[in-house]
């Protein structure tokens, strides 16, 4: 089968707030082929920058755009879909926001592959089996710690037995302000409840301000410390990690959602002494380029988790990447209430089943579908003009 | 005093072609001040999605615009400059675009500042000596060896000592069809010039392929092999430049101007053994990141060279970077005859001296001032509208 189009549907709440929220735009892409299937994927990105990336003019033959390497494309096996988010990247060698916008088009092909050949996504990309996982509910923490208290009691409530908690007001008091939130958090969920902690790069590069939470988080029985430094400190990072592993702390370092393409993934797992990789598949590039950090993950007995806090078709997405390593058994699971989000895929989506596990579902493509309806609603009209011609206009889904 | 406008400018030559010239178009970033100063910066990226980096609406705290993280703000200092890039860092943590866009406005901050304090931008950012470099000229290989000698001829022509030449047909053919191009080059300049070989990419992770073109151009005298694989293949690069070394082979191994972010570079540095590294200030987010590189260069015994392809007010934004290091003794210097570029800072520019060197200008701020009527002449009209806002719609210069 031939690409025909490639749709963009940029969808937000009436009302952005400012917080570290992701749930509250998106970018919906959608691959129409000449055989009449649509196949869909989701960015995690601004959707107005990473749409100006599939119609941009030519800059030279390093900056070409997406919908030019694709469109017109033969796609019939995974091969295809391999070379195709090749193409795209050497057409758009020089566009640093390539990867954030071609992630929603790899994940289309891969889906609308899936149905063209009937086989989950899962199959396609190598996997062998669709093990289950334990999915973490992740939260915001609250404004203090009674608000924490709270949200961690709701998540009981809904039957989590694994959570995380981050942003908020972490690391923006005293140690002790930090150590009051995650008690919270820990006291709501009990004890056997599975606690991670995203510090949302608060720490910046100070190896101590994040190794002293490392040390108390750890005895709140914290998994994993996300995030405690910038992403492009490295050394930094290594370390923590280090100091962290000579002392006996038994808490784990996690990070790697800010990896915008594959090497800066390999340079998180290989130079900064990561427990877990955490990699957004609408960022890095899609499917394709998660897979490899999976695979690479999996060789250096790194623990790979999806970063995601968007809607079930990244949900899916995600977890079709590392469905097939039972080792990787942990994945990140949005919870928030945005109703743009719970709608996006209503009313499928990858629930838990009676033991609270979710798997990479065994239905062609991704194995959810999209609401056209909640597409309508929440659907911003874009319009992109240059010296007259319209190159980008937002239609009815 | 404060930042009062940020506009932006796209210019384009009528017609694009389809090469690795990167002198078809432009993104010209203006700031205004309340106390009527203009400073000038120029982004390598594509200009329609830099542009969207400005403007587009939040989606999150992390993915907030740039003239909403720098409009407004006080500007009195080198220290401002810093605080600022950081904040518009900050804003766009999730921006993938954001270094690529912000490098225009960063660039335009220092040259402000310069302006404002009577100062050249070298000075503002802690250099203590302009000191000159030997200017090579970059161009692109011809077709053949005989169109590629021509170019060489006419480098020599006008007066170059050294030259690069890159991409072209170099590594679609055989190793002699790469040698006979490098030849070529080779007999025009004559033996003494320094000649450098840009390989664009082409290997991909093939250590062998790039070896023995390697251990071929050491032969014909090359100062150093550049990017002979994908960016992201710090690994081969490695492989590379230690099999270089161990068999004594006299090339050094060039890139970097992939390098989208601080940490990039410092990876290329640290793990691919680079022998010069080499940055675009107009892709790494400005002239602040890019000292931080030339500064980190220093420190590890590499050879920091600009990467430029643009026009002089990148020339001169580039040259500032490493101006206070004498042992950063070469620079790019673009040579093309597109005429937006030559004419962008006409009469303005940074020029050789009766020794063919070049040195930063000593002037306030970059030294080099924006040519109002070649924008005119090649600005592209952009408009871009959500829900019928229009959040950029371009204006007289």
């Amino acid at each position: 089968m031939k690409i025909e189009a490639i749709d963009l549907f940029y969808v937000a709440l009436p009302e952005i707030t400012r917080t570290a929220d992701g749930s509250q735009d998106s970018l919906v892409v959608r691959i129409r082929t000449d055989n009449g299937l649509e196949g869909w994927g989701e960015c995690d990105a601004s959707p107005l920058i990473s749409m100006a990336a599939y119609v941009m003019p030519m800059s030279h033959s390093n900056v070409i755009n997406i919908n030019e390497a694709l469109i017109g494309e033969t796609l019939d096996s995974p091969e295809d879909v391999i070379r195709l988010r090749n193409k795209a990247g050497e057409y758009g060698l020089d566009i640093q926001q390539l990867d954030h916008a071609v992630a929603g088009a790899d994940i289309a092909m891969w889906d609308v592959l899936g149905k063209h050949l009937a086989e989950p996504v899962w199959k396609l990309i190598g996997h062998e089996a669709s093990y289950r996982k334990l999915p973490y509910a992740s939260v915001l923490f609250g404004d203090d710690p009674a608000e924490t208290r709270k949200i961690a009691d709701s998540i009981v409530g809904r039957d989590f037995r694994a959570a995380k908690f981050g942003w908020g007001p972490m690391g923006r008091g005293s140690l002790e302000d930090d150590i009051a939130l995650v008690q919270a958090a820990r006291d709501g969920l009990g004890f056997d409840a599975k606690l991670m902690v995203d510090a949302g790069v608060i720490w910046g590069d100070n190896v101590d301000a994040a190794y002293k939470r490392a040390v108390a988080f750890a005895d709140l029985g914290v998994t994993w410390l996300e995030e405690p430094l910038r992403t492009e400190e490295v050394g930094a990072y290594k370390a923590l990690s280090d100091r962290v592993r000579e002392n006996g702390v038994k808490i784990g370092i996690a990070g790697g959602e800010g990896a915008d393409f594959y090497r800066a993934a390999d340079d998180m797992m290989t130079n900064a002494g990561l427990d877990f990789v955490q990699i957004d598949v609408g960022r890095i590039g899609g499917i394709t380029e998660s897979k490899r950090v999976a695979d690479r993950a999996h060789e250096l007995g790194i623990q790979y988790v999806n970063h995601t806090f968007k809607s079930h078709l990244s949900v899916a997405s995600a977890i079709h990447v590392f469905a097939g390593y039972e080792e990787f058994d942990l994945t990140e699971y949005p919870v928030g209430e945005s109703p743009l989000i719970l709608g996006l895929t209503a009313p499928t989506g990858v629930f838990r089943d009676s033991n609270g596990l979710i798997a990479a579902p065994d239905t062609p493509g991704l194995g959810v579908e999209v609401n056209l309806d909640t597409l309508r609603q929440y659907q911003r009209q874009v319009k992109i003009e240059v010296d007259g011609e319209v190159l980008f206009e937002s239609q009815e889904p």
